[in-house]
């Protein structure tokens, strides 16, 4: 089901006369109607043979069993007006609303209004690796439940309440947990969200505080996926939305809005170089899907931007892959502190070789040392406070800068996807006090800190 | 110092021309400089006699040693083209810019760029405590270090760069800490902070994450606050910026944006009730006057609101004393889950019993386990996950209603002002997986959760 060459692109825009007369503007289609109106969206397209299929709780081409992605009637002709309608919008990922699976009034209903989180300038950051063409980090762990994962949840939950689904679910490792439970309580769905078993204990009382069921799965991330996968074409997960299963062609679309939201912030321009860490491979997928359909659009204008991927040493399948130039092997037992990006076998992963080969980008990897180090470097020279995941990007980043890579005179946004409070463990046997004292100016003063 | 009367107020409107004729349109002042251009604050002025003094670090008047407040010369006289000012600024608290003190330029410089929070319609909240007006939660969760105190730190760091000052410092129950490390790191500035020993993990880490000094105290709040006190006294505290001491007038006013932004979203409407908790008191004090000054500038219309005071059962020295009708006598062991308001003797205690009384509001205080059924009933109602102090918000909204105090009939907004992560400890006994399985249908079956 999946190649080697480039996919191509389910991408379809329509000529518009003005800003107002899009798709996007039809009514909303009622929860459960039988045409269900997510905005541009028409259609389910196969990425590899572009069979087409009713927009639906479908994930897998039933010709090639290739995997679904939402086909669209973009607004095209009048980019102008569009940004202008762009920038008068919320200030959450729905300023974006004409590009994605999700009805027109989307903002009005119950929702975490996730997204336009910070692109942070990091000249100091930039200081200290030498980068002169302009960093920036792009820091989501600002959106409400402190990671990326409430963008694609917030298009998956539209697509539940499109297609009468009841009940919200996933397999998790930590983050998407979280999001599905704090997004499924806010729109009054029932929730049940399943994660591997040993999570960070931040991770799992986020998880079940929203009061949906929170299921520990005894495996790995890869059994409680399969584990998913069963129970969709069981009678018991009947009226589930499983949003990075049979829901995943819309879920996947909320990464889009990465590469729409860096573009605008840097003036609707692209970046020369984007570090995306990798766990399934979806987001830097949809993230270069972003930055094409901006260039179709007549957002931005085409220039070459190239797209590297940042894996964790103990989790590295695809970086593996890329090196050696063989093929993606599942790793078995996943053994890294970025528990987030510990998926063994990534589904997304030979499409991440293929774009980072045809952007002139590269996928490595660091271990746990250089992730903490990184998590500090971050911290100590711009004040944010990473999840590992947004470790493993910097330091490998960091190692692309040295292996000459990555180019330091181009412009290059590195992405933090999640909240170092949610992996506190990482640092914190380094993170303390630098000294205990009695409440005197005499104590202060023996502790040489003055 | 503190007297029982209304506070006067200490601001000053000028008539000014067109939105772009106002005071804080003037060039910004550099680093050090003797007349430090602070936006629309031209003074600093005794909240009790009224004396003026020049701008500078400085938190007490010496006349008659009542604390100082900032003074401005506000752009009055066109409050439609203010607002359009305001709502074409950034997504941040910087949109406010104009009635802060800062300079013009503040959005360009590195700091954190808190603010401008989301204001959660509260419907399923709302339906089951039986509010009908119209219930509103604003998340300061959603803040760079995930606190309100990242807004106080935003101008504390302006006046600190203003005057010179090269040490940012802080005495804090944990989230100040955070917020002033991270402030500091990304403005290049040293940090050093200090804490009561003792505090939750996620406060730690976080306050020492960013690399700055963190100096933990044996002994409580109060004892880390005098200590605070007599450092700036003493020549080991030369050159340094504590926010909440000598850059007290400058960071109190970072939590007027509270009442700026709960209004604008609001649609430019004052609400008819506020619940704030309270610490020290600053924060309920300073949206009170955030509120007036928006009456005063004319972008709200004029009409009654009622200010509500939230505190923890086993630190509630200022509900006691409005209970009593006494003096607030301070709390010399504070003994609750709610560490971030754990203030045995708050500051502006007595001027929040003067608001509550002065609006028709109240003071209350809610147990431990009110406080973590509360953060339980936000998470599952409306996906916030709130922080133990927003757990005390709540609790006690809830008590206020079932009183009739509060007026279930009237548009309330329910402040949250932190983070669940931040105090997992709360809820941890209870936010637990629902089962552990076999990744197998026939476990899940057995489990009785589908």
């Amino acid at each position: 089901m999946r190649r080697k060459g480039l996919a191509s692109m389910a991408v379809q825009t329509v000529a518009s006369t003005s800003p107002t007369d899009s798709p996007t503007d039809s009514p909303a289609g009622s929860s459960g109607s039988a045409e269900p109106s997510l905005g541009a969206a028409v259609a389910l397209s196969c990425r590899e043979c572009g069979t087409r299929t009713a927009l639906g709780p479908h994930f897998v081409c039933l010709e090639c069993f290739g995997p679904l992605e939402v086909a669209y009637e973009l607004p095209a002709g009048d980019p102008a007006g569009l940004r202008e309608r762009i920038e008068a919008g919320p200030a959450s990922m729905w300023r974006y609303a004409p590009l994605l699976p999700v009805p027109a009034d989307v903002a009005a209903k119950p929702n975490l209004n996730p997204g336009f989180t910070p692109l942070v300038q990091a000249d100091r950051l930039a200081a200290e690796l030498g980068v002169t063409g302009g960093l920036y980090v792009k820091d989501d762990s600002g959106n409400p439940t402190h990671s990326f994962k409430d963008r694609p949840v917030a298009i998956a939950l539209e697509a539940a309440r499109a297609f009468g689904l009841t009940t919200l679910s996933c397999s998790s490792t930590g983050n998407l947990a979280g999001a599905v439970g704090a997004a499924a309580s806010r729109a009054g769905l029932r929730s049940c969200v399943f994660i591997p078993d040993g999570l960070e204990q931040s991770k799992v009382v986020m998880a079940a505080v929203y009061g949906g069921d929170l299921v520990a799965i005894d495996g790995t991330y890869d059994d409680v996926n399969r584990f998913c996968s069963e129970l969709i074409g069981d009678p018991l997960g009947e009226g589930w939305g499983f949003t990075n299963v049979n829901l995943r062609p819309f879920y996947a679309e909320g990464s889009k809005t990465l590469a729409y939201e860096i573009c605008e912030q840097l003036g609707w321009r692209l970046p020369d170089q984007i570090v995306i860490p990798v766990a399934s491979g979806c987001q830097l997928v949809k993230i270069d899907k972003g930055l094409r359909e901006l260039i179709a659009l007549g957002l931005v204008e085409e220039k070459p931007y190239r797209i590297f991927a940042a894996q964790a040493e103990g989790c590295a399948p695809v970086s593996r892959a890329f090196k050696d130039g063989s093929d993606v092997r599942p790793v078995k037992r996943p053994d890294t502190i970025a528990k987030s990006l510990a998926i063994g076998d990534p589904a997304d992963g030979p499409y991440v070789i293929d774009i980072c080969k045809r952007t002139g980008g590269a996928v490595d990897d660091v271990d746990d040392a250089q992730i903490v180090d990184s998590i500090r470097l971050l911290a100590r020279t711009e004040g944010v406070f990473a999840e590992t995941a947004g470790g493993v990007t910097l330091g490998v980043t960091r190692k692309l800068i040295a292996s000459g890579a990555l180019d330091p005179a181009l412009s290059t946004v590195v992405l933090n996807t999640g909240d170092g409070l949610k992996t506190l463990d990482a640092v914190a046997p380094t993170a303390r006090p630098s000294a205990v004292i009695a409440p005197s100016l005499a104590a202060f003063r023996d502790a040489g800190l003055a």
